[in-house]
Order: structure tokens, then sequence, then C-alpha cells
């Protein structure tokens, strides 16, 4: 367990939860997992209002596909992948007032090498 | 990171992940980390068709909310939660066949003393 300091969270309990597939994804990406994780991280610190508390990452074995899941103080991040088929899912919930959630995507999108569909955006709380 | 053997995963990219609000919970079990991570893994535990690899937990401070994050071999499931507003938000994404979702989301619902409400399955994959 991870404790911070009380100025890490003073969200409301509403946000924004974007879920994606990402087809046509450079297959090695979907399995390196420290290359998989670095790029997710790195994309995340990119974007003012999002602040990454943690990062796990499950490799499921030698060129298979793995979990990288980021904790949040706006809430959550993470990817599954699936390098048989060249597809991972994306998923960005955040609290508070970040809203770029469709350029992080594309971001991500680009730098696995595939191409984000049926990227859906919900609208969580109260 | 953590690897794993390659059996811990063989599912297609397809799946359905589960949303949710959870209101009136008890406050206590919206802050003591400890006990929010144990009932949360509890309850997965308890269904078949689950496997928890991982569990982090991160408090934002005492008797402020926490993140609690599972990683599973049929994807993730977290919880974040803010006792100021007795309320959590629960997700649970699932690769393979598992489709209790609703059942569970009524147990972490008891368990948290709460109310599920906004409860939305979504489909994803190809």
């Amino acid at each position: 367990m991870i404790q911070s300091k009380d100025e890490d969270k003073n969200y409301k309990a509403q946000g924004l939860h974007t879920i994606a597939t990402i087809l046509q994804c450079n297959k090695e990406m979907l399995y390196l997992a420290y290359e998989a994780e670095h790029a997710l991280v790195s994309i995340l610190n990119d974007y003012p209002g999002i602040k990454i508390l943690d990062a796990r990452t499950h490799s499921f074995g030698i060129g298979q596909g793995l979990t990288s899941i980021l904790t949040l103080a706006e809430s959550h991040a993470s990817i599954h992948t699936y390098p048989e088929d060249y597809l991972m899912f994306f998923d960005l919930f955040t609290c508070g007032s970040f809203d770029m959630h469709e350029a992080l995507v594309s971001d991500i999108a680009r730098t696995f090498g595939g191409v984000a569909v049926n990227v859906q955006t919900i609208r969580r709380g109260l």
C-alpha cells in the first residue's frame, strides 16, 4: 500500500472515462513489457493535469500479451495487449478537469504504431 | 514488473467491461485502505473464472479516498473512493467467458454498505 500527502487529491467525484481499441499496432510494442510501460508512462507524463503515482506491468510470458496499469492522482490508465491480434485495449479514467482524452488516445495509438477505433468517452459521477 | 507462466492467459481480445457508481457506502470502508483492498480481493476471489495476479492500493491520506487496482488474468478491476461523498466508482473489465458482472457489482455494493447505480456493461473487442 502506498500513502501520499493529502494534496495529491482534492477532486470531486466526477470525471471522464475514455475506452478505446487500438488496432494494427507494432507487435513488439505489445509484448516488450519495459518498452510498453515506458511508452505509456512517457505519454501520460507529457500531459499537464496527469500525475502518475504508480505503474505496474504484468507480462503473460515471452512474446505474449501484457497488462500495464497506472495509478493516477486523477484515477487510472491501463492497457491490455494482444500481440497475436496486433491489438490493445486502452482505458483512461480521470477525475478533475482533465479533458484531453482524445488527443492522448491519438498519442497512444501513434506510439504503438496503431489506429484507435471504438473510442468512447463516458461521463462518470453525479 | 511481474511475469507469469504462459497458461495464465489465453483469452481472445474480447470481453465485458462493467462500470458502476456505488452510493451511500459505509464511510470507513472508503478510507480504510487495508479493509477496502481486502474486501475487494475477497469478493473477486469468490468468483470462479477470476484470477487475481496483483493488488495495489493507494491511500490519498488519513480519512481520505483511495484507489485500489487489481490486475487480473482476465484484465482488471478497480475502485476509486470518495469518503466525503460516501461514494465509489467501480470497474470490472474481463476478457474471456466471465459474465457474472452484475452479481459481482451487487456483492461489492453490499460489502461496502452501498447501492449501485449507473451500472453499465460495455462489450469490448472485435
